[in-house]
């Protein structure tokens, strides 16, 4: 890696500048060896005030037209509304650019197919969906261990994504848009299962749901509680729960179970290695969202990016791999499959083929 | 309690001396305040010496009939083969004798409800099956937590039955009468949910599973490793996992959640309070077997049955509680009910509605 | 076992009914196989009603003289006032007793010298004192793993016995008579420690002390939270720490640690298999007193020592190895001795040489 | 910190180059925000080769002396062998430098005095020393906690560092330069526990140790495992435990004692968030060395310097605060005092009084 940090930086433009957005921008910026953050794009002016004092080197535009004609910007990193993704993958690509994509890729599965086809004509552009969880520390053991063989075949994972309750509801707001709850959240642990498993096919789900606490969710068809089955080829199971309303903070965990051990990551997700004892009994308080989980995990996943893009310019050994650690359009493809056929199980009560 | 200790003792045959028998056999004898062990009865000469050995003061028969004839026995302790249960307890009934029975009450709802409508003709009498994780203090402690509001109103259970895999796989010879994973294994943690969410009734579920290791059980339709969904009337859910291959022991475990917080029940099933740290880490070797997990709930759950009774015979306040604190047969009729679903999804690959 | 259970049970005459004394008698009326509790004695009227109502099978005397002189009682069980020990222990062996007896053995060194110097003309009667923490499952398993050579050789104990906050302070009023902290709560500690490697003699102490809540003991020279250092011959060393004031509850724990391991007994006081998930985070709930943290030991004590005394008659292999499982006098003199002089070095603040 | 990242970056000049002195000049050149790293310095070629290699940006020293007269650096960075510490301070303060400097600031407590007293010459220069842990989130979140009165008043630390343990003893060689393991490892919990404790003096130490398997520390008087307790004015108290023969890895943990509640910090040693099930038990793998468990502190230590020393210069409010939050010259001279005392407690068998 010195050898890269030498080598010419790779210069980003970040389209969006809300909460993600900025976080992302500030990691390229100062926390990813390799990378300048050349520019930065968002149609607020509020986005673009604060980019003014916290990204000072930075080329601030309000279009994102603009961002793709910078010849000096070699990849876009999108944290942009998840409605505009596949369109601006595309025009990414086609300005010449590299592509990293907040998920989800696209709510619409023949809007991710024509993604997926439109980007095999440039093989040469790196393109990586965000599901950070591959970069978190200990997902990434995890799955070092399992490809090592130390569980032995793995035939199971259960993943869950549970957010603290949000008393104002605020998120009922987004339902719509959303795509409901596994398209929103179950689709993490749809791609940590098949990263885990080896990336099979899905064959059949089953989803159900409980309204706990907000009702406002109902004309939306969507929940606030979901668990879900899915059946993978080769024999290959997976479970999902994905809550809106934990009392005690985002827990987010997942396990896989093999023929010779299962493995655990994030089982009780304490906020750090500092254990209270009062007349509470002895506790951990948790991390209260998934920003502050996977807070390191959004970091290596860039600084993992850019070593790719760069290894790829290299024609480093490694290269290919490295391009392959974080999820493909095909893994973002086959995710938002499994999370509509999961959105359209809980709708009509029936398991549903794919 | 000191008052029914000196009150004239349950008189108590067991039918049925295995292992489970033998356990039982011995906490009555040695370990239940106000009951003694008046008889016991095998058809098989090894368990009779064993009795005549461990169990002197037991009057032994080899017929289960000539025990229901004896009419000093007060209550029966069924710990027979499972096809047995369902007519051992109308008998034992119509002899007049209060019953306490291994589950599964049977593996044939039918039957089930036959014996359910014949018990209704013996309202003074204690039908308690033997769904001893109530009895836990753990699943106790949780129990009483949720009934006492802790967690506001419980609407989800995951709960799981993971045993220690047998590389002999000797249990695939018991396949054929077992009734499959979800009726052998899953029908506890289901009697736990509906326990936890107020005994609710179940609507539809879907299950599926995986073969890891025993191939064997595909001729018989069953799984080593089983998973399902289950919904329940009022929203409720709950998630099963039941598992025959796990390496580090019997994991059993369950969690339930509420609009305002959640319980988790045996989350590392440590066989102590003792860590080990080598050169493998820091670790807590686990319970083999569900005998070292339970053994304290078998022995409640005999000393909880021997209070019940004799507090309906006293006619305290509270008798009618403590008769109810284990599963009745209307509870293990429902239990029953949705395992055979859960079977019928598996086989089918479709939603089961009942 | 099954063998001693049909041979002549041990009679056993329990002295003293205070809160621990009732647990006791229950125990051995109850839940002992192979005794029957055929006495108890108290002076006061009180634990007399107490006993015609839960022990109605045992004759009941007020003067300890009296049970003494009861031919039909084979054992003595004292859990009297500490300074009542040593001499009914030598009393009940003149009169041909075996004796259990609650620790302290004294809180004077050269009456404990006296005892054990009494005690050798009787060499066919057992006598234990009640270092309860020898039979607690999870102590019990480590005694027996570092046995089994699992972490190497031991050189290292740290224990520690922290009790939860009484505000009111009634314990100071007991402050003279309880011989001070390291007397009335390390000599447990004390007590693992020499056991766990292997019986080695102390060679020199130090202690130090804080009064964090109670100021009232000061004036005894005694504190709430105690520390201490003891080496022992060979190079061995133990820690201590003892406090009145935890916020939380009974938390008592231990570690070992070996020239290839260490093991822990006991961290994370947690009262049972439950896990809290709230606004507080994730929280165990611990146990309150050292009953509940050590109820089951208190049981497994009383069925080794009659187990012992029936091993010691039946002419039984192992027997010798039986009525060694628990703390002998030696054992007690030795704690008494070290607890004094960690007194000593807390009243000097000097180190002290034995 | 927006603001400053655009303000003139801080200069900073690393001298000593060995492994721990790579991973400050990484840190300092590619992942501090305001700071860059402009010179560093070392007399070997490895170290220079590497630095080529690694620092491009970084004017190369062979002598110190040419570092401090590089006006174009502001601070100097020391991670040279610990002799050399005291004189490169002082030498550094002269030549206008701020001055990070990795512990211990000497093993000699006159030396130590007479850098404390240079340095109150030059009252507007920064300087830290390495007490990392400070650093911590974990630590840095108990710290706040303590307080904000979180534990009511603190009174009592039990602190440990603990190494996995070296099969070929190499640093058996050193051990005549480091001090002992009480001056080289339980400096930085003496450390931790005044800076818990609100940094009062020590009155009284005392301590023991034992060679458990390098036999070689014998003819220097030193040990592989040390135990310790300080009595602190106020009626304080510290216990400490130092081994170089772990099994399991780098255990270093802390705990902090107060009137209303108790903190823990660093309780298994967990190299992750994943647990491993398999025939073991369940297990987590440990940190295997202080690099490991303090990657993060050494960072943000960094970090922190760096922002102090430019709040500073910004005369920023909470400027003093932030240059506080190391340890100051002061605090080291302190923690080698209580050091030294220790050496000579375990030299002598005696309490030493401070």
């Amino acid at each position: 890696m010195q050898a890269n940090e030498r080598a010419q930086p790779l210069r980003v433009g970040v389209a969006g500048l809300g909460r993600l957005g900025r976080r992302h921008a500030g990691n390229l910026a100062y926390r990813v060896p390799g990378a300048t953050l050349a520019a930065a794009c968002s149609p607020l002016e509020d986005d673009l005030a604060w980019a003014r004092d916290a990204l000072p080197e930075a080329r601030l535009y309000r279009d994102y037209a603009e961002l793709l004609v910078d010849t000096s910007v070699d990849a876009v990193w999108l944290v942009t509304p998840s409605a505009l993704h596949a369109q601006q993958i595309v025009d990414a690509l086609r300005a010449g650019k590299h592509v990293f994509c907040e998920k989800p890729l696209s709510l619409d599965v023949a809007e991710c197919e024509r993604v997926v086809e439109e980007a095999r004509r440039f093989p040469d552009r790196q393109v990586t969906i965000g599901f950070m969880r591959r970069f978190d520390p200990s997902y990434h053991d995890a799955f070092e261990q399992v490809r090592a063989g130390a569980i032995g075949r793995p035939f199971l994972v259960r993943s869950q994504t549970c957010d603290l309750n949000d008393p104002d509801g605020f998120f009922v707001r987004f339902a719509p848009g959303s795509g409901g709850i596994f398209l929103d959240c179950t689709v993490h642990d749809i791609d940590v299962a098949r990263w885990l498993l080896g990336k099979p096919r899905a064959t059949r789900v089953f989803a159900a749901g409980a309204v706990a606490l907000h009702e406002g969710l109902r004309e939306y068809g969507d929940v606030d509680n979901g668990v879900a089955i899915c059946e993978f080829q080769g024999g290959k199971l997976a479970m999902f729960y994905a809550s809106r309303t934990m009392a005690h903070g985002n827990d987010t965990s997942s396990e896989v179970f093999g023929t010779a051990g299962a493995l655990a990551i994030g089982h009780l997700p304490r906020a750090n290695r500092v254990e209270i004892y009062d007349a509470h009994g002895v506790r951990s308080v948790c991390t209260p969202t998934f920003f502050d989980r996977f807070e390191e995990a959004f970091l290596i996943e860039a600084q993992a990016f850019v070593a790719a893009v760069r290894a790829r310019h290299g024609g480093e050994a490694g290269a290919v791999e490295h391009a392959q650690q974080g999820a493909t359009l095909e893994d973002a493809l086959e995710a938002t499959r499994i999370g509509f056929a999961l959105r359209e199980s809980l709708r009509t009560g029936q398991a549903v083929t794919l």
